[in-house]
């Protein structure tokens, strides 16, 4: 027997008639490209965005169609989160740090009708745009008129918003619907799709506001420096105007004076970002003090941020940093780290140590729930990636405590299995880096006859450590790891490969070393 | 197209699983009949609830069924409120202050199969055993094994329990499956069942727990002091569970002074309940001080907390008081009133008088969403009470602040239309009760030739004011509200007829009064 409840689907459209409808004069902010401040509200938003869903089927979007993006964090970029999904078809964001042939791999995949392109960003996006034919329009915005030739097919955006009009029912009925696709930008293979529905984003949103997640309120002001152009940028765009809270958007603005001034005078009370960021920002700050007494959280993902910048902000500039973890196929927040009420009368450098952790048992984890993918897009659900149960594997080695604090200490695919027991490669490389000699190390497996896999080191040495021998390290580790973690085969490089979102690149290391083409 | 996501069915199950995986050593405290405190954790509640999901299903208890809970708020109803849905069947709570015929009667409509009843309710109960032939057990606890011939057929909870184990799938599959049911005590016509659904009640759950609503954290100490029995405690039995905060169950001491002891002692941060408790409690704290510097929100609905007490608690106690509204159709919570953040600087004793109210237009509010009932149970869905394009009607009428601040002025039935002009009664009653010699106050509406109708006050003079006069009253009126609304008829009546749950029982009065049968 099925609840006499009403039908009420998970749709995005009721997130922003929700924004609208309760706060209308709630303030988005962005740092244009010029630096100047562009100011508008909730009710421009939803205006605007009804006008462009509007000119999107006008233009011959038809439901399911995708619709590219290739943005800054800004207003326009927000307005096309709920345009493009509201007329029931799939907002394409396109990362803009990822190389061209990727790029026109991915528009050519997913089939993109229509690509949205920041005016900044024209130069970097023509090489994709010679190798995408089958794009019918390309709309440009932050961008002269003198522009309409740098790409085939161009429109403007303020022209469709001026041509269109308000008189527009949403589009997206059922909450099944795809309404979002991003590509991981995976260091192994092609390309691959996770395609959200408005019922995953919904649940996502308020997952991501409860109060032990996030929890955004109406009384935040919230900084989303983490990108719309991937990951959607981490739902901000969906929780900020369900909860109503202010949004601030830096626009091109990435480096650290532009965003310590936005959080000060914007009285910025979230900010979300990569420790890469987050790391730039500490030092300005404490170069050129400013008042950031309104920021209460300091959200950080993307990588693992270093103990030692989490305590300098939260010791040193009185910040709360909350460590997220997630990815791309987890649309994309998986965990978010909170101190549990246990926890209250620990200081923060003594977290986790004071916790009886189980440990050591380190395993791969899988996740599933109601915002997990169940399979790329044009792509078999194969069991690489789906097990034959429904959980999606992360690939990430993790190991979990009691109270369910979870630390990524490998990835599977880079661990080294040697003579049956498993070698963290990221456990070698923190001890290798531990040498006050190295600036950067990588770990990978390297094929052995007697033990099937080796660890091998591909170190950096420092400008002043260039006399470091692979003895000298051998001996270090020797001091600090199990005796089997111990490389044989050191090899000392110029600089990590890494990839265009600047993690470490072993795919091209191991390419490198597995046929013997030692450096 | 549709998305690629998971099929994550939202179901109550997923939210005591998660409990158990995540907080199994946080506590639930319970107040027993005997005043002793008993104390067990979550991990405990999820073993119990597995125990007695599967001890029902070998009673017999198919999925659909309805298995009923007469009960206070204890450690056992909440086990119920899981037991009862993860074995498919519906969780029936029986409002343990109507009389005895309309709880027979909502017993024989719901067709309940099996009742759990606390042992310190059993006289209440009796006279409902008797008229309720079909119910084939009765499970009792908190009750002697001398209790066993108190009522037909009976069981005792313990003996399920122990000859149960853990060893079940839970079988609520389907986020459409109904999981509970409630009937509305409704001043009109005969009680007519809300009937839940896992899907309504699981986003109703974490609705509940955004930050911008009750916000409930895994550091919260809950006291539901709103009854399990009626309009599920407000879903704190889900919204807890699923944030990992202790809870704290008062069973069946409602009075002050425990209820200020559980506060104090067990560090109550957040507390819920009706205005007439908080109205005790708030006498019992000035009289005996206790240390509740932990509470941060006292959570109050049902009907209007006074303005003064609301300011007494916060400028006296230092409690901030947080008013909800809801409904049984609305699962029940309906809106959560908090300051917006443009509040901020006023104090409390401003808020609403400086914001632009737009103030005077009233209309019946009409409400729509997930976690709305679409039709009561075994009723067709009727004009009177679900409008042609699927909104509830809630029958309350209202103002809303351009701000989304919703002021509840009236019910539509009890509403007066004279000469085309409405009158509100509410606003009518508030106007004469303000004169001195006046203790209560009710208004209906009675029919006149010339205007349609007219309002007529039925008045209850104090002691002191035993001489009051209409000619004084219509006075002292005239000077307060529209000259149309002052009454030509008041009656002064001993006592104004209340409902089983304390409010005003109109009904009586018209059918007293409509037939000119003056008293």
């Amino acid at each position: 027997m099925n609840g006499l409840m009403m039908n009420w689907q998970l749709t995005l459209d009721k997130i922003l008639e929700h924004g609208n409808r309760l706060y209308p004069h709630k303030k988005i902010t962005t740092m244009q490209p010029d630096g100047s401040l562009f100011r508008y509200t909730y009710a421009d938003l939803y205006r605007r965005a009804k006008r462009m869903a509007k000119a999107l089927v006008k233009l011959g979007v038809a439901p399911g169609d995708r619709v590219a993006t290739f943005a800054w964090n800004d207003y326009q970029h927000l307005e096309l989160y709920y345009a493009i999904p509201g007329a029931a078809a799939v907002c394409h964001t396109l990362n803009i740090r990822l190389f061209p042939d990727q790029l026109a791999y991915i528009v050519n995949h997913a089939e993109d009708k229509i690509v949205f392109v920041d005016g900044t960003l024209i130069p970097l996006y023509q090489k994709v745009a010679s190798e995408t034919p089958d794009v019918q329009h390309h709309v440009l915005f932050n961008a002269p008129r003198e522009a309409k030739d740098a790409l085939p097919n161009v429109l403007f955006y303020e022209d469709l918003i001026d041509d269109s009009d308000e008189d527009f029912a949403w589009l997206c009925t059922d909450e099944n619907l795809a309404m979002g696709l991003c590509y991981t930008s995976g260091t192994t293979g092609e390309p691959k799709g996770a395609l959200y529905s408005h019922r995953s984003m919904f649940l996502h949103t308020i997952g991501e506001n409860a109060a032990n997640a996030l929890g955004v309120r109406e009384s935040d002001v919230v900084l989303p420096v983490v990108p719309q152009f991937h990951a959607m940028a981490w739902g901000l765009p969906y929780a900020c105007v369900a909860s109503g809270a202010d949004i601030v958007m830096p626009g091109p603005h990435l480096r650290p004076q532009p965003l310590a001034d936005l959080i000060a005078n914007e009285r910025v009370t979230i900010a979300a970002g990569v420790p890469t960021i987050w790391n730039a920002l500490y030092y300005e700050l404490k170069q050129n003090p400013r008042d950031i007494s309104c920021l209460r959280a300091l959200v950080v993902g993307g990588s693992a941020m270093p103990r030692s910048l989490i305590e300098a902000y939260e010791s040193q500039l009185g910040v709360n940093v909350i460590h997220a973890w997630g990815m791309t196929e987890m649309s994309p927040l998986g965990t978010v780290s909170i101190p549990l009420k246990a926890h209250e009368a620990l200081g923060v450098d003594e977290i986790g140590r004071e916790l009886p952790w189980d440990g050591k048992t380190m395993g791969e984890l899988q996740v599933r729930g109601p915002w997990i993918i169940r399979q790329y897009f044009k792509r078999e659900p194969t069991r690489d990636y789906i097990t034959e149960d429904g959980w999606f594997r992360t690939g990430d080695v993790v190991t979990i405590t009691p109270d369910g604090y979870m630390t990524i200490t490998d990835r599977t695919k880079d661990l080294v299995k040697s003579g049956g027991e498993w070698i963290s490669t990221v456990e070698l490389e923190s001890a290798i880096i531990g040498h006050p000699k190295v600036l950067e190390a990588a770990v990978i497996a390297i094929p052995d006859e007697k033990w099937s896999e080796r660890p091998m080191a591909c170190v950096v040495r420092t400008q002043e450590g260039w006399d470091l021998t692979d003895e000298e390290l051998q001996e270090y580790l020797g001091e600090r790891v199990a005796k089997f973690w111990v490389p044989e085969r050191i090899v000392f490089i110029d600089e990590v490969p890494k990839t265009s979102v600047g993690k470490f690149d072993k795919k091209v290391l191991r390419r490198q070393f597995s046929e013997g083409q030692l450096g």
